[in-house]
């Protein structure tokens, strides 16, 4: 989990992944260089085996982070990039990225204390 | 498919669905009002059963389209909204949403004839 | 829209696209490949600029075309393939891929008629 | 972190989301149900902010959990549910969920140590 902010409010949840296509089978390089835009960016986030997930307090400051990754894949070389981005936005509580597992998880443990 | 526009150079494809969570089963009423920002944008697209296509010259002007589409499924009375993007982003030769699919009709004729 | 096959109840409409890793910018040759399983499925689909949708009455029978079209891919050559599955599963009422794009378009109609 | 099992040869990576449409704002219930055919599969996966993470010995195993999970929805009430799933299939070399998270991090911390 990166970047420290005060949680104010509402927050927007995007998840995305951004890969180069023909550049060979491992492409970690290129997430790495990706990942740094994210650091840089001083947002919440959480990197997944299969994703990074970002916590914004609004959509236009996640969606700036996230073209920026999918440009820093082009400037490692990329010809072709591919960026898949899933968004949840929730306006009426608030909440963080943890506030989600939490809630299933507390679920799953009151019906197994039954 | 809607919009016009003359082909110059490289484009970006993008996909996307928008959909409000929690407002009933059908929702159509919001696919609607996320589309027309889609048909005021100018931009080519394609509506599909699943999601929609468009075709911009920028990255940044196909995203502005789509977090607009998004502003509008809350407009319509939403309190929550996923949006799925996808980006197909070629910069070593120019294409159209169209050629895609041609091309690999054109392999699987070709195989046909063989 | 390819496959022929009589409306009999509810359907499930499932979007995919399936991919190489490292073998090239272009993967249309691959698609096509994947293609192939899906036209010799029987099922009816659509293939759009960006993904395939399949219309089928299980879930298992469009999984299981969804895996041969990725078994295909490696059979191609590929050492890792990359696939995304999109499933909409309605079971209240029975409808075809064409409706779901037929019934936005129709609302869009009936504001502009306004 | 959940299931248990030692490691032998190559293993799929699949993430997914299930969630129904039209049952309200909140759906944490629904995946709750969801999960709860994950954690019986004695699979190992990971529950992150926005999706569950798999990894299994063969893509159809994985799969069987996942329409588990999808039907689970159904079961709890819902008439319509929505499941994305991405699947990273790689067949040259074993690996673990979390290799690719140590790989991205080990590169940006060799770079930070330049």
């Amino acid at each position: 989990m990166g970047g420290e902010s005060s949680f104010e409010g509402k927050r927007v949840i995007v998840q995305f992944t951004t890969a180069p296509v023909g550049e060979g089978v491992s492409v970690s390089k290129f997430v790495a260089e990706a990942l740094k835009e994210v650091e840089g960016s001083g947002l919440r986030f959480q990197l997944t085996p299969m994703a990074t997930i970002l916590e914004a307090e609004s959509l236009h400051e996640a969606m700036e982070v996230i073209l920026r990754a999918h440009e820093a894949v082009f400037r490692a070389g990329a010809k072709r990039v591919l960026t898949d981005i899933k968004i949840d936005d929730r306006r009426d509580e608030p909440r963080r990225m943890e506030d989600k597992v939490e809630k299933v998880e507390r679920l799953l443990a009151a019906e197994r204390d039954k």
